[in-house]
This record gives structure tokens, C-alpha cells and sequence, in this order.
């Protein structure tokens, strides 16, 4: 039985997420590569007509392979560059492979831990995720499946850069207590060397979108660390600006000559999307959203969550 | 980089038909099993929550695997049971292989001939639907790669039932030229044989969609044929009711209880959805659609499709 | 600011409907005519292209313009020209006025009593639905907010013909307890006159829709009463099959050609969908679903559906 | 006949424009305040749950209420503030009104010349865009009904700034012939004042999508101009960077806090979005769209449209 009638180029399958209660990003698909669930949750490799392969975890897009540089050049190389001598990284998270890839990059970098939860990502992405390949096979990197918080409660070796590559820290959901004021004083601080510096993806950071959680984990972490330094970048498919805030108790020196300089010194291989301007570029918020981060007074703390869903006011 | 704040259980690959300019018909997908295009068109097998693995031809949907039994039993049982003795069928199209499927359930049957002009969709379905798998290997199947129309041309053999499983009769679409009153005239009603009964699809049937071609296939062949009967019958995946007009120059004798005595002889296996009464209210319309085929005025000619495409008026 | 590069012609705005939780409809809107809520629901009046002005409830199509005459005339006629002269009529819900319209067109009704519950939905109905203007300021019709089980629990007159305009029998949901065994034996049989029919609407009808509430609204019907017709059509705004059942202790005994004739007598206008052999088609039901009707065993009791809900079993 | 069944909270109508062919962005929609049609475009102005009210031109979104600030800060406060006293000002298009109103915020203006092709769109937002009410009705604008490069073309007075409010240069579309290096060279420049100033809006100006127009802009613009400044916003609505370039034969000498200074001396009213460091981050471009930029070599040219569009090579 065939009845055509249509136009054979209409697009015909898609993917659509929704980004708010109120909005909904949609692409067309090539194919459903890979689908499966593990013991956290749901995910799939999709094959997208306007972003390429695409990893999507519940329902929620992660990366896409033709922007994913921007978003993890943005996490890696800011920190990376502005450590005199990074040696020993230590991940949150990052089960995807690509931040290890970018740090793996840095020809300074002799030790880097990958800590998350989800063995079955790892896996997946490992078997899929082609760019990565390489990076989960580098002799420098070490897998580790665990909580993060736990993990670092108990280990007592000390990194020169911590990256947070976790969820948005949603009341109640699995990874608030990895941006906590006593997490990042009690437990990642102190894994820390002298000169060490801590950065985290820092969800939306759009001239709207910041408020959700940029700005508080921006204040959140200006009570814990001397120096901190919000940044952004819009990222296409994620059809909103993202943001990164990086922290030190020690100043950030580095101006854009210089972080040129270093990448030409330590990083193999040539950035996509990175490099001295881009991070004047990215460093310098609009006059809409720097304000919203300077008039910020949440803070992220156990007890705030926990008021907030209703159990009642607990001590800190 | 992992942002995960949604509801796992969101539906978020999407099959979209635009049935009409105005109407779209969307169905949630598991995957995407397989694409191709064949050098008429572009082809796809589609697992589906709502109706299963669903087959896809330049963008609309061809049958499903939960309901395509409602149009193949409609399309194929009418007319055969309303024949004495059918022994040899001739297809137009069907390179899906269901039609073949139910015409070769009938113990009367020993010679069909199938005759679809794109042999990569006949290979597709030959290797991807399971349940047509034993009806291309009946040896009582005769597959024929050609026009429909130049195939019969040439042919000098008879038919007990022609089947019309084609596109819809578009202006300027592949098929048109297949549900003119010149080539029922004289392609296809000289090799009836004496009784013998044509019945083709006659695309959507719907208390408004059955203008669309239902009307006029029927009116056509009115001019062609003594007796002609217009059926029709809701099909879930079409989001409409589907019509069939089965014509004859012999009388249709059989009532309802005539019908099922002649399943229960000739059929095997047990029909899903058709039967006797199932009959009597497929061939019984609404008065809506009943009115607007009495007074439907339209004939398909090869000289009214040409003026229509501004060649100019021909003489028919 | 203006960057105008599309096709004009595309459609922008869409009404969307999530049919099932894996399925949607949606339609091109032209407008948004009117939005309320009121007490009990969300309501709004959508212009839209393929079925005119639509009203939709909580999110879902209640009635389009175009096809509504489909469900109200099959709702409707059946049961007025099966009873012999029928006076009294109860509409349990209808505030749409469509129901109340198309009873009003019958000469031989004397007094309508239609019984919302919700006087708002009542009132935007009858400033916007231009159609039902004339019925619901027609003298024979009175108009009264309550819930229909408390007013006929209360009522002591009697009807010739009950019909229930309700929403679907959902577990939990308003409606649940007007279609219970108990509540047609004790509550609404009692209200009817000797030679008395009950008709209501029955949820979708489909080749598989139908095992959500029609097989078992029919399953019920006939524990209460001796005759029990079910019935079904295409509405294409629905993008379903709509089922009815009538139901009464008097056998039904009028013919296609004796339901003409009772038209003809007693219906003012002509009518668009329902004739004789309307009914005949709509009443004969295709093998698939008048086997799973014949097998169907659940009944709804106020008891199963409160064990349903886990508050333990009741004695029923 | 009310079918409730559903989630009130649902959104059930959208907006949704396909971006690019394989990209669709949709916002949940309140209603749709007014639609029409002009001699040269479709036009709409919608209320989105999102957005807030949005004009929506053949099916593209040209501003939302919400956000427009990004686009209109951006496209007149550099101009205007890297000038030294602008009094006289020319907008080619601008028929919203938004652009004007931001203009008109600046004290130094004596005159502003906005020339748009089509008066009903500029009537429709007279009458519903209220934020720009009052920038209507300020005695310092004239509007102009004209085409503007036809306008500029008979024109002898001399402006200040010159700003481009227009559609995309699409090759065959309407504004084509105003992004052109001869309409630059030989009908803008001779306008502008010694020590003018002209910016135009340039298309999308993401990672991706600056190739589309923007890179070509500013490529052009620097052929014809000795200091020439891309910079670039995210926009949410837009659900992309957006791109502006502003061109001058004289340099651009004011500093971030030079621009803050300007803008305490003489803009009324306070910026949402655009200040000193704004302009530092907007014109700081990521090394990827940078690099494409400095690579590009395409020139908009009147020939080169014609040769595209098949009619042959012209000498240009």
C-alpha cells in the first residue's frame, strides 16, 4: 500500500527537548544510533541532522560533536592555563571522556583522576564516542567509579586543578551537595595544592538564564575562595549561553599574550575555540549579567536545601 | 558534561506527517531501523511506540505494522470473496508483500502476479518485514519489475481480480495515469477475465477528506464498470478512515452470511478484522459521504490531468 | 529590526494535542479566540485551521466547528427517533449547547433539562458558540448547575430519553461515578418512563481505542437494561473512531426506512450526518471490535474503583 | 460533549519557526494578539508564555518584548557613543520603532530620518508596540515611506550615523541591493558626515552560523571602509548570537570607560544590556568566528547576485 503524495525532503523524525515548561529546541534526526538505561538513568546516541551525534541523558541533551569543543575548551583550558605547572587533575564527573581528552592534551599533565558514578556511561561513551577513544586509552588517566564527595573524602593525594563536570545543582537532585559552601571548604578545598585551582561548569548563563544557578554558584563560591572568575560562551545546541566559574586563593595573572603563550608551550594539538581573546571575550560579562552576579546573595548550603523542601529551618 | 535536570520518562524522538498543510500526526519513536533511497524515492522502517514498525515513503506514512491488517484485509477479501473461484490476481504495485500476503491465504488462488516498478522497495520489505517473509517465498508469487500500466499493455493473459495498490492519483504524480477512465477501459478491463472484479485503494474516505480522490475514483469508474461498490474503514495510523471501490461487470451476490461461509471455506488462518457484517458497514457510508458520491461529477482523464498542468487543453 | 528571510506561507502557530502519551495532533491555528478558567476547568476557544473554531477543555478538544454535527447528531438522533414520541428529555452535562440544539430540532420534545455542572463553561459556551445561540434561548429548554447524579437522586419527574454528555469514565476523574452499574440501576433506570431509552457518549471506539472505556461502558449497560445497542463513527477532529450506547428495556424496532421516515416527520432541517443507513453502518461493528465488545467482562462499580485507588477492598 | 481526561497545566498552542531546515525552536503561546497582511508581508504579533509579546514577520521572529533590548541597545548605543556629538541620524528600515526609540534616548540628537519600504508594518506597531509609543510621537523623527537605498540615492543632506535596521542580504531577496559594496561606496558613504558613522545589523553571528552573512558583511564593509568593528550578542529569543558591524574612515577611539563617560553624559534613561565593558566583550571575537572572519572573501556585489541567480555573468 503506497500512498505517496509529499515532498520526499521533509524532515520527518526529530528530536525535541524541552529546554523550559514553556520552550522546546528540536532537531532533525539522521538515526537513532544507540539507546539503553542504566542503574541512573536513561541514554541515547543520536545521529542529528544540524549538530551531528548527540549524547542525550534523560531526556536532556549533553553534547553534541560539533560544538562539544566549546563547552569543554571552556571547562579545561581557562584553569588549566592559569596554573603555573598543572600536573595531578582530579574530574567530577566527566564520564563522557571529553573532558579527560582536552585535559589529556596539556603536555604539563602527568596524573589525571576521573571520578563518576555511572560505570555504564563510561562504557557507552567509551564505545561510541570516537573522538574520545583515544583519551580513555592514555595511560595518564585513571577511571574511578564513585561519589565524588565520597571520593574525595577519602583520598588524601592533592591536585593542582579540580574540575566539576556534574549536573546542575537542582534542589534534590543528585549532584546539589557537589556545590555546597561546606563541600568546597571541607572536602575539595583541601584537596587543593598551594596554588590550586578549582573550576565547575556552571549551568545557563544567559542574560536570563544566569539566574537559575550561574549566579549563586558564582556566590557560592566567592565565600569559600579570594579569586573567582565567572565566564560564559554561547553554545548552539544548547540554544543558550553557558557558563564556567573558576576559583583560587591564589590571583589569576595570566593576561591574553600569555595564555596565547602557554598554549603554544604546553597544549597539543591546535584549539578550536580557545584562546587569550576569546577569554578577555568570555571573562567580560554584559552590564545585564555582571550586575545579577554582584547583587547575588544565595549561597548553596545542606541546610538552605533542606529548607527549601520544607522539613523545616536545620542548623548548619 | 553532564546536565541532567529533566524527567527521564519524556518522550523526545518524534516521527512527524504533515497530513495536510494545516494537520500534523506525530508518533513517538524508539528508534530509527532503517533509511535508504531507492532511485524513486526515499524509503524508511521506523519502530514506533503508538503502532509499531512502520514503513515510511517520502515522508508518509505506508502501514504499520499494529493495524496494516485493517487495509490489507479491506483491500484484498472483498473482492475475492465476492468472486466464484479467483485463481489468478494481478497486483498494480504491493511491493510491500502484504497484499500478496492475503490474497495467497485464499486456497483458490494458484497464480498471483505482482507488479511494482521500484524492485530496491520490493527488496527492502523482502528483507525487513517479518510478516510478509512467507508470501515472497510462495511459490505461487510471480514478481514483476515494470511499469503497472506498460506490464498489463502487453500482457495477453487474464485475471479473475486485478488489485490497485498505488500511490494515490495525484496530477503529475507517478500513478495518475493509473486510474484513468481510458486505461480501465482499455488496459485493464480487457484482461478480466469473464466475472471478474477490479478493486483498488482509493486513498482517504473521511467524512471531508473523501473528496479528495475517494469521489472521483468512484464516479470514474461508474463510467467504466455495471456494478461498483465504494467501502471504507477507520485506520488508527492514517489519523482518517481509508476507502476502497471494488467493480465488476457481474452482479456482487453475496451478503454477509455468503461471506463468512466463504472465509471459513477458502481462507486460512483466522482474518483480524474483516468478515460478513464488518462488510455491511464498510459498504454502507454515512450520508455525508453517501451524498457527495451520488452527486460527484469529476472523471479521471489523461486530457482533463494535462490541462490541469497548463499544457494546454488536448482532446481526450 | 527585521530579518526576514522565510516563506511566508509556512505555518506558525499550533494547537497540540498528546492524544496518548506516545502520540500527538496537531493542528495550524489562525487564532486564539478566548482562554478562561473557571472553577472547575481550563477553557479555551481556538480558531484553527483544518476544523474551524475548537473548544478545548483542560487541554483537550471538545468539539470543532466543522465535525461537531458527527458526534451530536450520533449522539442525539438514535435515541430520539427510536422511542416513539419522545417528550421529556434529561441531558446529563451538554453544556455546550450542541446536544441541547440537536434536540430541540425534534418536534414531538416538549421539555429539556440539561444539567451541567459548570454555570462558567455554560456561559462561555453561549456567548461564543454562535451556533448554539437559538437552542439556548429556546423556551422548552431548561437549564440547571448541579452534578447530574445529585439532581436525579433528588427529581422526582421522569424522561423519555436520558443522554450522558459526559467526560470519560476515567478512575478518579468527575465522571467516574455516572457510569457505574449502581448509579444507571438505582439512580438514573428509576427516572425514566415505561418505553424509556438512555443513549451517552461511550470514549473512543477505535479498532483499539476501544478497550479504554467503550467495550466497558457497554459491558455495564447490559447488566442494567435488556437491549443495549453500541454504535461508533469517524470524527475527524478527534483523529479517532467516537463510540455511543443506547441502551433500554423495550426492544429496539425501527429499520433504516422507518428511522428516514420518523426523520422526515420529526426532525426540523435536514440533518448532515444521520440517516437510516447511517445507523445501520455505525451500529454494525467490524469483527475486531464486536468480539472484544462480546468478551468483555469488566463492569464499573463504585467499589472496583476505589480498590483501584488502593483504599482497600470494598464490599461492593 | 466534554472528553476530559487530561493535565489542564499542559501547554497545548505554539509558536514554532524552523530556524534553519533541520532546527526548530517553539514558544507555548498565551494568544495571538493580532495578525495581517501587508502589500509585502505577512505580520503578527504574538503574546508567548517565554518571550512576552512577539512580532513575528513571514514566519520569523523579528523581536520579543522581553529581550529586544539586546538586539536594539546593540545595534545604536556603539555607533552613536563612539561618535563624538551625533545630531543627524539615518535608519534604513527600522519600522518597529525600537531603533528609533534608542536613538532618540541620546541627547546629542537633533534629527532622525527613519526610511522604511512599509508603512501598514509601521502603522501595526505604532499602534501595538507600546514601549515604543512615545518614540513615535517625538517631533525629532520623520518618517519616510520610501525604499531606502532609492531614498539615500535622492537625498542631499549629510548624517552623523547611518544605521542598517535590515532584513538579511539573501541573494533575490529585498535587501539584498542594500548590503552591496557599490550601494556602500557610491550611495551610503556620500551621506555620512566627515567623521560618520555606519552600523548595520549582519545576521547570526554564532560559531556555525556567522558564515552565513555576518563574515560576508563585515568582509564587504572592509573593502570600503578603513576601520571596520564586528561584534556580536546572544539573544535568546533569536536562540543565537546575533551579529552587528560598524564601519567608519575614521578611527574608533573611545575605551571602555570612555564609553561609560558618554554614557552618563548623554544617554537618558539607563541601559539594560550595553555599556563600556559590554562593547569589550561583544567586539572581542572567539578565535573561531575571528579566524573565519580574517579568512573571508566573498564581497556582496550586484554581480555576483545576478551570476548566482543563473541569469549570467555581468560585468559588475
Amino acid at each position: 500500500s503506497f500512498h505517496m503524495t509529499g515532498d520526499g525532503r521533509r524532515k520527518s523524525c526529530w528530536y525535541e527537548e524541552e529546554i523550559a515548561q514553556n520552550l522546546r529546541w528540536c532537531f532533525a534526526l539522521n538515526s537513532i544510533l544507540h539507546t539503553g538505561a542504566t542503574q541512573y538513568q536513561d541514554i541515547a546516541l543520536l545521529d542529528t541532522k544540524p549538530f551531528g551525534k548527540a549524547l542525550v541523558i534523560d531526556g536532556k541533551l549533553q553534547s553534541a560533536e560539533v560544538d562539544e569543543f566549546i563547552y569543554h575548551e571552556s571547562l579545561v583550558h581557562p584553569a588549566l592555563l592559569h596554573h603555573e605547572n598543572p600536573k595531578a587533575i582530579f574530574i567530577m564527573g566527566g564520564g563522557e571522556g571529553s573532558t579527560a581528552r582536552e585535559i589529556l592534551r596539556h603536555r604539563t599533565v602527568e596524573n589525571v583522576v576521573m571520578c563518576d558514578i555511572d560505570e555504564q556511561v563510561v562504557d557507552f561513551c567509551k564505545s561510541y564516542l570516537v573522538a574520545n577513544k583515544e583519551a580513555f586509552f592514555d595511560s595518564r588517566l585513571h577511571l574511578i567509579i564513585n561519589d565524588a564527595r565520597a571520593e574525595l573524602e577519602k583520598r588524601e593525594d592533592h591536585f593542582d586543578v579540580i574540575i566539576g563536570d556534574l549536573a546542575d545543582p537542582i534542589e534534590g537532585g543528585p549532584c546539589y551537595k557537589l556545590y555546597t559552601k561546606s563541600f568546597y571548604e571541607s572536602t575539595l578545598k583541601p584537596r587543593l595544592n598551594k596554588g590550586g585551582i578549582f573550576v565547575t561548569q556552571a549551568g545557563p548563563a544567559g542574560v536570563f538564564s544566569h539566574t537559575e544557578v550561574f549566579s549563586c554558584i558564582y556566590n557560592t563560591l566567592r565565600q569559600v575562595f579570594k579569586y573567582v572568575i565567572p565566564y560564559s560562551a554561547h553554545i548552539p545546541s544548547y540554544a543558550d549561553t553557558w557558563g564556567w566559574v573558576m576559583a583560587s586563593d591564589s590571583p589569576f595573572m595570566a593576561d591574553a599574550e600569555e595564555l596565547d603563550g602557554r598554549i603554544r608551550q604546553r597544549v597539543q594539538g591546535e584549539n578550536r575555540y580557545f584562546d587569550g581573546k576569546t577569554f578577555i571575550s568570555a571573562s567580560t560579562l554584559s552590564k545585564a549579567v555582571r550586575k545579577s552576579l554582584d547583587e547575588e546573595t544565595q549561597v548553596y548550603t545542606e541546610g538552605a536545601a533542606k529548607f527549601i523542601y520544607g522539613h523545616g529551618m536545620l542548623v548548619n
